[in-house]
């Protein structure tokens, strides 16, 4: 039973111990701790047959002798994880998908079969169902994910979309958060801020030449492609320690790493990647670069710790199997924190984010 | 793959294949053939791994060499699924698990853990949560099931909660809603129609001391006691053909059976189990006790058939390893439809329930 992050500061434990990701916008009296306290009072540790209960991006189940099952589930609800005025159904199908799917990434593991829960109002058009029928199985079956079940309610007021994914892996390569080592360097698979600049953007009602000018962005926040096929590959090098994905943006997500791994970070900030597109749109919305990068939630890349020795020989197999660039962004060292090292002095962006310490 | 749901009438077809109880609540152009076929028309059969796909109370697919997974999902959502004026937190926390695991316990399988997704609007109390984690967690403990991950989100208004359950159970044991034969006896697992007497009784907001007359009734809606240990053991029987929950009414979910097993059945009105309480009730509300038999739906009793041959046996075995009653209630025969037969008519119910031909 791996359940660190239930020891050492109880505010990291709470918010790794369950997905909380959008927690932060509930008032006070729905704080992580708050909450994750009640859950972990009324629910102790897991049975035999679960290797990995509440902590990391999925769940890890015993299947038969070597194989491992992983679930995830993410509940998207509509004007506080999307917005209908910009988001086209077909996307928000492929993206209800894509967030369960990263969850398996994360793990190191194949993705098997969907559950679809779907809560819809009156007012939901059957042109809109369609569409969005078509992007969820596009994206599910992009990675050869069938759909086998699920459930279709009504709701009072606003579509929300329950997305369950099972998937499975070796048990002896699952990739959990909680294993980074020190020395480890830290690594991202790809470029960071696009979908929060594509949010923002979407968030402005920039015209349509800008839209055409930042469309990557956009499309980042609209349709996340999950990197399942790299996670696998970083598992089948047995060089990677402890991976998840980034859904709260790397300041946060890192600290989950580093605090259910028991070790500090320090991060890099010239060699955070951030695409031209991002600081042409950081720019054009008034904001820091390095605030998208660290703040920046939803990017859905894969964040992951692996040795030193070999990490040429890492950036060049991913690049040959999957013509894909992985960044090198920091180190993992002893103690707690994760902390930006920028030209003029280092300091701590532990689950806060870039511009509370500008 | 058994898809016969998909078969012959359309209108039946639609109803098995994806679960959609509630969405005779929605207007017309939800109809449940209209969503159906949309989602048929996106989704594929499939892969190898999935022993059954959609169109049963759970998906089933392959774990090890002799065991299969089970997994199912549930969206309950606030003023659409419960009441919050009259359901008690704690009762709703046992409902949500309880309805899953029922549908665990409709495959003749054992529940083995669980995942949560909880939309929270601001307005819920720490004292209400409190509550609803402590039925939710005694639900599941009094099965053995663990709660191992989930999802908290913010919920623009209401509370939508979504559980998923995964179980396990011999893939030679498990038992589906199209095994019905020819000459099968049809079966229920307890008394009928009291779930939605309770339900009349709380809308109508009888006072407490009627309340107390009908407490059974009003605490069969509110926390339904899911018949896992009987499904088990119906299955270790080796002679239950066919099986599943009755959570829409029976002349519903009987109709669900008969399509995809491509028989008929016929049910004598006589011998419907309904309770001295169920009928005090109906007489109470006016309304038939037969109607709350064949259309109230919650029931979560398990439906089932088995041959003729053995049934005196059958109904001793439970009553002695559970000290509990089972009903037979009819039996299957060659066609289509769902038949009642009274003392003086037999009439078609599939689909309907009792009152629109009475």
């Amino acid at each position: 039973m791996e359940l660190k992050g239930w020891r050492g500061c109880c505010r990291l434990a709470a918010v790794t111990i369950f997905k909380l990701k959008y927690f932060a916008m509930t008032p006070e009296k729905f704080s992580e701790i708050n909450l994750i306290n009640r859950i972990r009072d009324r629910f102790p540790l897991p049975g035999q047959d679960v290797i990995k209960g509440i902590g990391d991006d999925c769940a890890v189940f015993l299947m038969s002798g070597s194989k491992a099952g992983l679930i995830t589930t993410d509940t998207l609800v509509d004007s506080v994880h999307f917005d209908l005025s910009w988001h086209p159904p077909e996307k928000l199908g492929r993206k209800a998908a894509a967030v369960n799917l990263s969850d398996i990434a994360a793990m190191g593991g194949i993705p098997s079969f969907a559950l679809l829960s779907l809560a819809l109002p009156e007012s939901v058009e059957g042109k809109w169902l369609d569409e969005f029928f078509k992007g969820f199985h596009e994206m599910l079956q992009a990675h050869g994910v069938s759909l086998v079940g699920g459930d279709t309610v009504k709701s009072p007021e606003g579509i929300i979309l329950s997305v369950t994914v099972v998937g499975e892996a070796e048990q002896n390569s699952v990739i959990y958060r909680s294993s980074a080592r020190e020395d480890d360097l830290v690594w991202v698979g790809g470029p960071l801020g696009e979908a929060a600049a594509g949010l923002l953007l979407c968030r402005r009602k920039i015209p349509e030449d800008n839209n055409g000018r930042f469309q990557q962005l956009v499309n980042a926040h609209l349709d996340p492609e999950p990197q399942v096929n790299l996670g696998r590959l970083l598992s089948s090098t047995g060089q990677v320690h402890a991976m998840m994905d980034l859904s709260d943006g790397l300041a946060t997500d890192l600290a989950h790493l580093c605090q259910a791994s028991n070790v500090a970070a320090e991060i890099d900030a010239s060699q955070l990647p951030i695409s031209d597109a991002a600081r042409d749109a950081a720019d054009f919305l008034q904001v820091s670069p390095l605030d998208l990068a660290l703040r920046g939630g939803e990017d859905y890349k894969l964040l992951f710790t692996a040795s030193s020795d070999k990490s040429e020989l890492l950036t060049r197999q991913i690049m040959k199997e999957l013509n894909q660039e992985i960044y090198c962004i920091g180190k993992i060292s002893p103690g707690q924190g994760v902390f930006l090292r920028t030209a003029d002095q280092t300091i701590d962006i532990s689950f806060q984010g870039y511009d509370h310490f500008a």
